[in-house]
C-alpha cells in the first residue's frame, strides 16, 4: 500500500559486507543466530528511518518539485509522507499497540514539540544523528530544528519538573523525528517513533521492564521470537577494554560512536578512524576482538566474574528467564548503538533472518542530564520506529485486516425525504452508530458503496413506507430485509 | 494546570471596542445572543491559537534562552508547549472525542507532513495567515513551512489521488498547526486542530453534516446551546453586494480578508483599507451595512428571494431542524471569516457570553483545487482548535477528571523476591492489567504512592507468604486484604 512499510533491500555494497566472513573465532549463544560480526548495519539508535523506495506516497525524487503553469506540486515534501486512510488506519492500529503496552507497563504519556532548540542535540561525538540535523535558523535569528529523536526533550522537561515529579518516573510517547541528509537519494526524511524511558532506577530492573514493554509489543502484533530477537550488551564492555589500554575518558563516547558503524563502513576505515582519535593499534585490535564475543561465560573470562559489565548483564538475564522472554534476548558485545550519550545496558531489536535494519535500540543514559548542565538522575529508555516494524510485519503476512467499517448508511429514495432521512442519520448518530448519510446516487452505487466501506446495515427511506412512519432496513451480512418504524431503530 | 487552557483576556483595547456600540439598527434572530456588530475579534479561520499567559508550560518571554555556562534552557522554544502527563491526558481526552465525534460521522482519518512547500500557501489576499508563515528554507534551498493550516494539505492529496478515490469523500484529521508572529509577546506558535472535510457534495447537504459533527461535539464533552451558538452566513452575501456596485470580481478574496478584520481593527481603518483597494464609498457603506443584519427574513428583504445566498441559508436552517440543532445556529452576516478561498456559506462557534476568540470555524472553498492547477470539487471544512475549547471547558467546570489510574502495584518486601514479583507482574500484564512494579521504597511510600496513582490493588510479595506460594492482595477502596496463590491472580 504504503512506502512507510515498504522493504528496502540491502544495498550491494550492503550485499557485499553480508558475505563477508570475520576473521575472529565467535562463540554463539544458542538464542542468537549465527551471523558474522559485520552483519549489523545498525542506524544511529533511534532514527530507524526507513528508505522512501519507489511508492508515490513518498516524494523521494532528487529534482525540485515541479511547478510550471501554477501548478502545485501534489507530492508532500521531499522524503515526507502523506497517511491516506488505508495508510492511517494502519498507523492508528500500531499507535495503539504502543499505547495499550505502555498502559500495561504502568507508563504515562507526555509529548514535546516537534520543533526544539539546536542546542539540545549538539554533541561532540561525532554521531549521524548531530550530523543530519533538520536544522534551521527562526526569524527571531534562533537556531532550531525539527527533533531527530525524542531522548533530548524528555530530560529537559525532566529538569524542568524538578522537585514536583516523584521518582522513578516512567514515561512513554510517540512523536515524529527528522533528519536531513544531502547526499542519499530517496530515503525518508522523517519517521514515527514509540519511546519508553524510565527515570531513577539505577538497577538493571529498569532495562528489564523496557525489555518486557518490547517483547509484550511483538506478542500482541504476532511476532514471535524465532522471527525476532533482542541483542543486548553494556558499554562498560568497551569501558573495560579502554581501562585495559589506558585510554583516556573523554574518548569514549566518539570510540564508541566509531565502533557502532561496523558494518556500515569496512573494517579498515573503523580501524583508522580509531587509530585516529588517538588509540594505538593495540587497543583497537583488543576493542574489535572484544566485540566478536556472542557469550557472556566467554566475556566472564575476558574481563573476570568482579567487572561490573558481566554483573549488570548476568542480571538482566536472570531477571529475563523470571519475567519468562529469556528466548527473545542473546548477548552480544558487538551492539554499542550510535549515541553518545549511552552508559551502560545496551539493546537493540533485529529480524532474525537479518534482512532489515535495527527495529529498536535502546540503553542506560545516566549522564545525560549533566551534559544539560543540571545534576544526573539514573535513566533509560528504548526508542522503536514506524518503519522497520511495518516491513517485517509485512513479510510475515501479520498485517492486520485494515478495511473501513460502519455501522450504518442511511440513503433516501427521493429528494423529497431528505428532511426524514437527517432526522433518522441524527438520531442513530446520537445512539452512538457510525453513520454514512448518502444523496443523490443510483441504488446501485449506494450497494456497492456499502460493500466497499463494510457498512453493517442500509436504511432505505422510501415515500411509500414513510407516509407510514417506516423505513427499510437491509442486513447486509445476511441479505435480510425489514421495515421498522423510524423512531424504533436502535 | 497548563497553558494550553489559559483564558487569557481580551486586551484592554478590544475591551474598548467591545463596548462600542454600531450605529445600524440591528434586527436579531432570536437565538442569537445580542451583540454589537464589532463585538467579534475572530482570528483568521482555522488559526484558533491560544495566548501563551504567564504559565510555565510556554515558553513566551522575548529574551533569548538564558544558555550560561553550559546550562540548556529547560523550556521548549518560544510560543511551543511540552505536554507532561497531566496536560496529556486531557489532550488525549480532547482528540478521543474529535475522533469519536468523527466515527460518528463515518469520516476517515488521514494525516500529512507538518512540513509542507511554502508554495501550498502563498496567496495574495492578504490573509493573516500568509503574513504569519513559520517558513524557511532547507538545507536543498526549497521553500517550506510549519503548515499555518491543514486544508491545503488536503486538497493537495485529493488531487493527488486522483480518480482512486470515490467522491463525495469525508477526511478528518487532527494535527498540529504552526505560525511565527514577530509582534507580539507571549502568543502561542502552534497549536493542534480538528479539521473534518466534505468534497464532492455541491449542495447545503455537506455544511448541514458539519455543523452536526460540531454539536454533537460539544454535546459529548456538555456544553449546552446555551453556553455556545455557531453563527452562521455565506459569502454569497458580499458577493451579492459586491455585484451591486459592479466591484469587480477579483477584489472578492481580499474585501473579504479585510472585512474579516471588523472588530480586530477600528471603523475607519476597516474602511480606509476597502477604499484602498478601489472601492467607490457607497460600496463601502453598503458592505458595512449588510454586514450588520443579525436576520434572514431582513436579507431577503436587501437581496430579494432569488438570490442564492438566501436560498442556500434558508436549505441550511431547515437542515438544522430536521437534525435537531436549531438552538445551536444563528444567522449573523457579518461572519465572513479570515480565509481567502472560501466561497460560500462560512461559520465559526462562539462563546454566548463573548469572552473568548472563535472555539472553531469552517466553510465551503468550491474552488480551492483550481488554485492549485487541478479542476475543481465542490468542498467545505472546519477547523477546530484545541486552545480556546479548553479555555471555555475550564471557565464552565466541564474539564473531565484526569487523574491516573493503574490497576494493580506489585511490590516486593525483600530483593530476594524481586524474583517473583517480576514473574507476578509480567503475568498480569500478560492478562490486560496495569502493572506498576516498585522496588526499594519503604511501605509507607508504598501505600502514598498507590494513592497518587489510584491504583485498585496492592499485591505484597513477603517471604512468609512466598514459602507457601502465597501473597498478599490490598483491595484499596475497601482496604480489604486476603492472600492468594500467586498462580491464581487475576
Amino acid at each position: 500500500m504504503a512506502a512507510w512499510w515498504s522493504s528496502p533491500s540491502p544495498s550491494p555494497s550492503l550485499r557485499h559486507l553480508l558475505l563477508l566472513r570475520p576473521r575472529f573465532s565467535i562463540s554463539l549463544n544458542p538464542t542468537c543466530v549465527p551471523g558474522p560480526l559485520l552483519r549489523r548495519h545498525s542506524h544511529t539508535r533511534r532514527l530507524l528511518f526507513s528508505s522512501a523506495s519507489s511508492s508515490t506516497l513518498t516524494h523521494g525524487e532528487d529534482a525540485p518539485p515541479a511547478q510550471s503553469d501554477g501548478v502545485v506540486d501534489v507530492n508532500p515534501p521531499r522524503g515526507t509522507r502523506d497517511f491516506p486512510p488505508e495508510d492511517m488506519r494502519l498507523r492508528t492500529w500500531l499507535f495503539d499497540q504502543f499505547r495499550e503496552v505502555s498502559r500495561l507497563m504502568a507508563f504515562e504519556e507526555v509529548d514535546f514539540p516537534v520543533l526544539e532548540s539546536e542546542a539540545l542535540f549538539i554533541r561532540k561525538a561525532g554521531e549521524e544523528i548531530t550530523q543530519q540535523l533538520y536544522n534551521f535558523e527562526d526569524k527571531g535569528g534562533r537556531r532550531v530544528v525539527l527533533r531527530p529523536e525524542i531522548t533530548p526533550s524528555l530530560a529537559r522537561l525532566v529538569i524542568k519538573q524538578g522537585k514536583s515529579v516523584s521518582l522513578p518516573l516512567k514515561w512513554f510517547t510517540i512523536g515524529q523525528c527528522w533528519r536531513y541528509e544531502r547526499m542519499t537519494r530517496g530515503r525518508r526524511r522523517e519517521h514515527y517513533q514509540w519511546n519508553m524511558d524510565i527515570f531513577g532506577v539505577p538497577k538493571v530492573r529498569a532495562e528489564a521492564e523496557l525489555l518486557q514493554a518490547i517483547v509484550l509489543f511483538f506478542e500482541r502484533i504476532g511476532i514471535t521470537s524465532t522471527d525476532v530477537g533482542i541483542r543486548v550488551s553494556s558499554r562498560k564492555v568497551l569501558q573495560a577494554v579502554l581501562n585495559m589500554y589506558s585510554v583516556p575518558e573523554h574518548l569514549f563516547a566518539a570510540v564508541c560512536v566509531i565502533v557502532d558503524k561496523l558494518g556500515k563502513l569496512s573494517r579498515d576505515e573503523i580501524e583508522r578512524e580509531l587509530i585516529s582519535t588517538g588509540l594505538s593499534s593495540e587497543a583497537v585490535q583488543g576493542i574489535i576482538e572484544v566485540l566478536s564475543l556472542k557469550s557472556l561465560s566467554k566475556l566472564e573470562e575476558v574481563l573476570g566474574p568482579q567487572d561490573g559489565a558481566v554483573a549488570d548483564l548476568k542480571k538482566l538475564f536472570s531477571f529475563a528467564e523470571q519475567y519468562g522472554y529469556a528466548d527473545w534476548i542473546c548477548f552480544d558485545a558487538s551492539v554499542v548503538r550510535g549515541l553518545a550519550y549511552y552508559t551502560g545496558i545496551v539493546f537493540e531489536g533485529f529480524d532474525r533472518e537479518g534482512q532489515l535494519r535495527a527495529i529498536c535500540g535502546g540503553g542506560r543514559y545516566d549522564r545525560l542530564l549533566s551534559t544539560f548542565g543540571s545534576e544526573d538522575i539514573p535513566a533509560c529508555g528504548f526508542g522503536f520506529g514506524d518503519a522497520v516494524i511495518v516491513e517485517l510485519l509485512k513479510e510475515k503476512g501479520l498485517l492486520p485486516d485494515m478495511s473501513r467499517q460502519i455501522d450504518d448508511i442511511v440513503f433516501p429514495l427521493d429528494e423529497a425525504l431528505e428532511g426524514p432521512a437527517s432526522n433518522i442519520a441524527s438520531s442513530l448518530r446520537k445512539k452512538g452508530r457510525a453513520v454514512d448519510l448518502v444523496e443523490d446516487k443510483r441504488l446501485k452505487w449506494v450497494f456497492k458503496h456499502a460493500e466497499r466501506i463494510n457498512a453493517s446495515r442500509l436504511i432505505l427511506v422510501g415515500s411509500s413506507e414513510w407516509e407510514r412512519g417506516m423505513v427499510r432496513v437491509k442486513i447486509l451480512s445476511t441479505r435480510e430485509e425489514f421495515e421498522v418504524k423510524a423512531g424504533e431503530l436502535e
